[in-house]
């Protein structure tokens, strides 16, 4: 079933120990919407500036997503540039510049209004609250936040997730938020907030998944290289409901297969780690579903006793 | 099949965000003693001073551990003390007085020699050389370090491991033993020291194991409350190569059960969570073999997928 995806669309400048790039394609909503797009059909929301290269316009295209939604503003498009440490465990940012994302309101097309599944990615609350106003009758609603959001915008952030299936989220995050360190007790507090279920990403560590009645934890893959981390998050995000929206599960529902949450949340480390085999999302350029199924069945093989 | 476990019997004082205690029954070779012997029959070689109580000889016979190699000599026994920052994640020695343990020669009971299992605890590696040199045909053995013995003895530790069977370290002792910061080359660097298995720990993210053919993730079991980690690296230790004691698996032959190493590692991560539930090993008190089967299946339902 398809998914819309709202976030941002950016240029990155990106330095890890691997080597330097400028003005590639990144931001969230594009991470999140190449990585689903493996699984379900998708359309996305974002704004781009006059700058934005026909090239990657076209490359995300040829991925199959819906870009109806692709807003093209008069200025720059939303530039990140960061340094990564040399065990790529810290990243510094180096600059920030919003430009035409500042003044984002996402706007939904006819076209995508009666969607099923909708993925939220990390913008401002009241404006992820915005979008799921303009939606017909969505079966599935999630998202991700940041630290800014939750100590800046509690209220606002509070009032959004309300409405929300699940939260996907770092660990740090899922501490700021709840007030506990021990994440069981973190878990049990934000799904008092709303959401039916909660996703905790843990970076090289793997995952967990939370709900009322079971959870599930998945190791972190091991990579022999990680080239550049920038995008895993959100490739994991869409890996995850990707695969929920293409096999049209609904985490609101009575009963629901545990197993097929765990497979969610396997298919969505399985695209993190792809995403950090390259620079950007030099690694979606050529992925195949077979690469991804392979790794999956690996997953398996290693975690099986 | 018997198992031998050497290493340090200790007192322990501790300080963690739920009390203090002090002068409880700890050391490496009774964590690992307590955590082995509910899956295969445990000889200790150990020593301490005159003031080792009573009670707690008779804590450790009632658990059915042999203490034939558990020498008495004048003095006081091995002494250790710390405090644990406030989310656990950091702790502090504040005095570490080895008193018997400086001059420990660690001689087996002839009764001992036969034993095919051998598990030597974390001692200078020269005296680790010189218990499995007392063994008569011995078929397992492995043992742990730590940091202190890979920078300052590493030529000597080299040449302690080099005839083990396995290696069981954390991430940080891991990397700073092969000079790799990525997990998969620090363990493919580590296997050409000479152990034919290698288990890293990752405390609450996990554990795993790797081989020249395989490799084995398993994530962190999640507690609700983590009371006093003190300990758990070891009861891990002693859960993994208990398991394989008493399934009686040689890790040298050509054709092992992957399945089985897996499992090994998931008692391990069991006795490990069991180990943080109460200060010191007062949960080894209580503890049943019903209780460990239980979180076994409890890890299966929380990873399978």
């Amino acid at each position: 079933m398809s998914l819309v995806v709202v976030g941002s669309v950016a240029y990155d400048g990106i330095e890890t120990p691997h080597g330097k790039v400028d003005r590639i394609l990144g931001g969230a909503a594009t991470y999140i919407a190449l990585s689903a797009g493996y699984f379900t059909p998708v359309n996305v929301v974002a704004v781009v500036g006059d700058d934005f290269a026909q090239e990657d316009f076209a490359f995300l295209e040829g991925r199959g997503i819906g870009l109806e939604g692709l807003e093209r503003a008069a200025g720059k498009t939303f530039y990140w540039s960061g340094v990564y440490s040399h065990d790529m465990n810290e990243r510094t940012t180096l600059s920030t510049e919003l430009n035409v994302f500042a003044n984002f309101e996402p706007k939904l097309p006819e076209s995508y209004k009666a969607s099923p599944y909708l993925m939220l990615g990390n913008i401002q609350p009241a404006l992820q609250r915005g979008v799921r106003a303009q939606m017909n009758g969505v079966r599935l609603v999630g998202g991700d936040t940041m630290n800014y959001w939750i100590n800046d915008y509690r209220p606002e952030l509070l009032q959004t997730i309300r409405e929300w299936d699940f939260l996907l989220i770092n660990d740090s995050e899922a501490r700021l938020l709840s007030g506990h360190s021990n994440l069981r007790k973190a878990a049990s507090a934000i799904l008092d907030m709303g959401p039916n279920t909660l996703v905790i990403k843990r970076g090289e560590y793997g995952a967990l998944l939370f709900r009322r009645d079971a959870h599930f934890m998945v190791p972190g893959y091991l990579l022999e290289e990680v080239f550049d981390p920038t995008g895993a998050g959100d490739c994991f995000a869409g890996g995850f409901v990707g695969y929920l929206a293409g096999r049209g599960i609904d985490l609101a529902a009575g009963h629901i297969d545990s197993k097929e949450l765990g497979r969610a949340v396997i298919y969505g480390s399985v695209m993190g780690s792809f995403c950090c085999e390259k620079f950007g999302v030099d690694r979606f350029r050529t992925l195949t579903r077979e690469e991804i199924d392979r790794r999956f069945a690996e997953f398996r093989e290693f975690t099986e006793f």
